[in-house]
Order: C-alpha cells, then sequence, then structure tokens
C-alpha cells in the first residue's frame, strides 16, 4: 500500500514537471507566426506529444543536487528541443511516415519543410538554453554542444551501418552511446550543473544519463518488433525492414552460420522485405534468445546506472529520477 | 600610384586573414575521421573554396576597434561554419547541383548526406565559438544564435515566397535583412565585442554588416541574369528557373502589366521555363531597368554602411573593410 501510494506521488511529480515544460511549448507557439513554412511544422511537431522525458531529467537532476527545479527551466526546454529537433530530421533520413502515432513533419508537409524547421528548432533550443542564469553558463553550452555533436555523429554511424553487413555489437553500444545516451546524460549533467552540485554529483548524474540512454535505446529495438503496433504509432519490425543494425540483429548474426546468417544479411536497405522473410528473422531472434540478452543489457546498464546515483543524497527529486528510469525501461510504448 | 598600392596592401591583409582561417578548417579536416558519412561531406563542403567573407570581416571587425585578430579566429571560425551549414540544407531545399563550380553536397553524395552533415557543421561551429576567451561571451553567442534564427526565418520566407505570386520589394527587402543581413551583422558585431569595441562602435558595425549584407543580396540576384556560366558555376537564370523572388523580380511586377504581368507571375517553382521565355522575363528586366534600380539599391546600402564606420578610428583594418566591402560589390562573380 506504502508503494502504491509513493509510486502515485513520484509519478505526480514527473507529471507535474513535464506540464511546466509543455506550458512553456505552448507559450512558444503563441509567440512567432512567420514565416508558416517554419513555425506551423514547429508549433505541429511540439504537439504531437511524447513523454518529453529528457527535460523532466533535467529539472529533477537540478533538483536532486539541491537547486530549484524552476532555475532549469529554459535549459530543459532546450534540451527537450534538441531532441526534437533529431526527431524532425531523423524522420526525413529514415523517410518514416507516422511519429507518436502521427505524421511526421516530411510527409505532412515535405522534405525541404521538415530540414527547415529543424534547423529552426535548433536554433530556437540554442535561444532558450541561453536564457539560462548560472555561473557555469558556458560549461552548460559546452556540454549541451558536444551532446549535439555527438547526436549528429550517432545518426551518422546508424546510417552508416545500415549498409554495412559486419556490424558488431562493440560498434551497436558505440553507436547508441553517442546517439542516444549522450543527449541523455547532457541532460541530468546540465540539469546538476544549474543546480550547483558538487563535482561528483555532475560525473555521477552524467554517467546516470548515459547509461540510462543505452539501456534506453536497446528497449526501443526490443519494442520495434515487439510493440502494439496502433499503440506505439509505429510499423513492427519497421528496423529490419528499414535495415538498421538493432541490438538484437547484432546478437543474432554474432551467433549463427549459414543460412540464417546468410538471411541476417539481407537487413540492408533497399532490400525488399516481405512480412515472411520478417517472420523468419523474429524466428532466429526467438531461437537464439536475444531478446534476453537484449533484457540482460537493459537491467545490466539499469543496475549501473542506479549505483552512479550513490553520491547524491537521497530526496524526492532522487527517488522520483529512479523511479522514472525505471518506469521507462517497462514501458510497453 | 599610391592607391595601386593601397589596394595591394589590402588585398594582402584579406588574403592572410582569409589563409588563417582555411588553415584552422585543414586543422578541423585532419582531426576527426569518423562516420565517415559525416566528416567526409564536411571537408569537402569546406574544400570547395569560397571567399570566406564573413570570417575575414570578424578578424577585421575585432581589429578595426583594437582588438587583437588571433582573439577572433575561434569566432570567425565559427560564424565561417555557421554560413557553411546554411549552404548545404539550402543546396538541398534548392535542388542545386553545383556550388562554387563543384557539385553540391547533395548531388555528390545525397539528401540525407547533406541534411546531417550540415547539422553537424553547426555543432561544430559552436563548439569554436564556445572556445573564444571573452567577458563577452554570453552575448556574443546570443548575436551568433539571434543570426542562426533569423538565417533559418528569411530562407522560410524564401521558400514561402516562391510559392507567393505577390512579394513586394518590401517583403523581399525584409526577407534578403534575415537571410544574408543577419549573418554578416552578426559577423561584424561578434567582431567588434570580441575586440572590446565601444557601444557605439559595435552597434555601428552591426548595421555596417547588416546594409552591406542587403548590397550583397542585391548583387547576387543581379549576377544570377549577369554573371558568366562557367566561371559563377551557376546557371545562368538559374533563379528565374527556380521560381526566386528576386530584387528584379519584384521591382519588375511592381511595375508591368498586362501580358508582361501575366509572364512574370508565371515565376514559380514547377512551371518550366524554357529558353524562350527566360529571355523574355530578361527583356522586361531590360526594359524596365530594374538593373539600375538594383544597382542604386546596393549603392545607397554601400553609402549608408560606409557612413555607419564613422565612429570607428581610422585605421588599417577599417580601410580593409571598407575596401573588402567595396570590392565585393564591384565582383563579378
Amino acid at each position: 500500500m506504502l508503494r502504491m501510494l509513493q509510486e502515485r506521488e513520484y509519478s505526480a511529480i514527473a507529471e507535474k514537471y513535464k506540464s511546466i515544460v509543455e506550458q512553456r511549448f505552448a507559450a512558444l507557439k503563441g509567440n512567432r507566426k512567420e514565416p508558416r513554412f517554419v513555425y506551423e511544422p514547429i508549433s505541429y511537431a511540439l504537439g504531437t506529444g511524447g513523454k518529453r522525458i529528457r527535460s523532466v531529467m533535467v529539472l529533477l537532476a537540478c533538483e536532486a543536487v539541491g537547486g530549484s527545479p524552476r532555475s532549469a527551466l529554459d535549459a530543459a526546454v532546450a534540451v527537450e528541443l534538441l531532441h526534437n529537433f533529431t526527431l524532425v530530421h531523423d524522420d526525413v533520413m529514415d523517410n518514416a511516415v507516422l511519429r507518436r502515432g502521427q505524421p511526421t513533419v516530411c510527409k505532412k508537409w515535405n522534405r525541404d519543410v521538415a530540414i527547415l524547421s529543424g534547423d529552426e528548432l535548433l536554433a530556437i533550443a540554442y535561444r532558450f538554453l541561453l536564457k539560462t542564469k548560472s555561473p557555469h553558463l558556458a560549461r552548460i553550452l559546452g556540454v549541451f554542444t558536444d551532446a549535439f555533436v555527438e547526436v549528429c555523429e550517432g545518426q551518422g554511424f546508424d546510417k552508416e551501418f545500415e549498409r554495412l553487413k559486419d556490424v558488431t555489437s562493440g560498434d551497436y553500444l558505440m553507436m547508441v552511446r553517442k546517439k542516444t545516451g549522450r543527449l541523455i546524460s547532457a541532460a541530468t549533467e546540465i540539469g546538476g550543473l544549474i543546480g550547483n552540485g558538487a563535482a561528483r554529483e555532475i560525473s555521477a548524474l552524467r554517467r546516470f544519463g548515459e547509461l540510462l540512454g543505452i539501456a534506453f535505446q536497446i528497449m526501443d529495438d526490443v519494442l520495434d518488433i515487439a510493440g502494439d503496433e496502433e499503440e506505439f504509432g509505429k510499423t513492427i519490425g519497421g528496423d529490419i525492414v528499414e535495415g538498421k543494425k538493432t541490438y538484437l540483429l547484432v546478437k543474432s548474426r554474432e551467433r549463427v552460420k549459414g543460412a540464417d546468417r546468410k538471411l541476417l544479411l539481407k537487413v540492408i536497405p533497399g532490400n525488399t522485405m516481405d512480412r515472411k522473410t520478417i517472420r523468419r528473422i523474429l524466428e532466429i531472434y526467438r531461437r537464439e534468445h536475444v531478446l534476453d540478452d537484449a533484457r540482460d543489457e537493459i537491467g545490466r546498464n539499469t543496475r549501473l546506472a542506479e549505483k552512479e546515483l550513490a553520491v547524491v543524497k537521497p530526496g524526492n527529486a532522487k527517488s522520483t529520477l529512479l523511479w522514472l528510469s525505471k518506469r521507462l525501461l517497462a514501458r510497453s510504448s
């Protein structure tokens, strides 16, 4: 009974923080109207939902080291805008049709609109970040910019890997560290910096975010083949169709030989993947128990992440951060 | 005889500064290799030449107010990278095949590579800017980010105007102020800030850059129909083919009626523009003397720009800045 109550409390805190960030988005929508070519798709992209995890984590990390979450709000919005920039541009590169169950910007408008409004999202992100009042502003900008560099590199490796046949699980982990880990670690590190955390708290928050991000991406790979099509707003096995080198694929490839290996080597963009082929690949995943490996890897990273937070003093914010990370990795969509 | 000698000296200073910026680019190329998907196109884009005006102006503006140009070098590189980011992404949106006489990134590789390497150019731009040692760093970042926001807005208006029939010369000037003026004004303002210029010097440098940028863009519009195809690396009348609302087009439209007006209203993307139609439009430009209007507008903006610099103390850097602006507007490509 006590645990139930606590969960509800954590959930309420996370929801409250999420809605504060979304209020900022709403204000942003009202501010600028022209050129519509740029601002309409931005309003749309920010209005299609999303868990806003990264921004909530900025606020929680700030509070966890003793800062006021209010002081981290502009930075939280900036991190969320940077994340949305990556989504809008990635959807163009992935030819994605749906995002959060609704048409992507590149589908609803076109690729040019998605490129330009993505660029502008980023520009506005920096504008928000620069509003942050902190003696560590230069360092905060450095962390944010490093994350931006590495997210692009991660996406570059992801696209490069699509065309490669021999991607190892080591390559995969390097890629997701950059593509997903770095931005979540920037969120928690920036929160810690704004909250004037001690050096060891900042380091712990950064590593916490990075480990969580890696676990989070592997979870995404799992959900691609396990999620509910309607609820998740994606196509089941979409990663296979796109030739993505997911954790499940690279792990399977490291194990199988012969015809199975040949089949897995066909996961390259442009190869037509009919339902039957996808089903055969899913069968290999099942037989090789790579879903168990994935869950182990997720569990390992999550436990390491939790351990990192030992240096942070107990409190509601820290507990909510831990609760949020657990919930994210137990999600079904 | 004296004037000749001075010109040579100015040219030598500008060339020296340009080569210092290009040395930084070369070092940048050597630094990172992977993912090749991202870094090869960046090296290529930075290696296809260009006048590097914006970066040279950062250095000259810094020196003009008494600063050391060395102290502005990272910012100069940042401004040039931001400019190159806009070129790489604009080429995707404009389906451009040639840039500086060589294949564009989107042509040599593909659109996805151009999107991602453009994004990364921007990330690296911020990384360079953040290296700047200045007590005004936050303000410098603000100027840079505002320029980034407005460049995107300007490009948005430019694309929006392509589809519109009733773009006025007022709309046009607003668009080019954002699209071209803002980045050149950011270059001179940032240079002034790093050089610790007085408030009125900074304002003057900002306005100098903005006015020059507007003149510069109108010159670009003129060169589109006047340049030498091979030397300029563009197609003559390319703006007409793309449906661009250039200064020449909006001015002509404000004047003509009947069949001529109907013809000019056809300048919309997707309308096939054969050589005969282009020739008829060029004939209207000639008859309506809009090239003279363009030259007047360029002259007016240039004179106003020069006047702004009256508050800056005379010296080699200021003279070189003025010489450079004159030369840019007398260029034939």
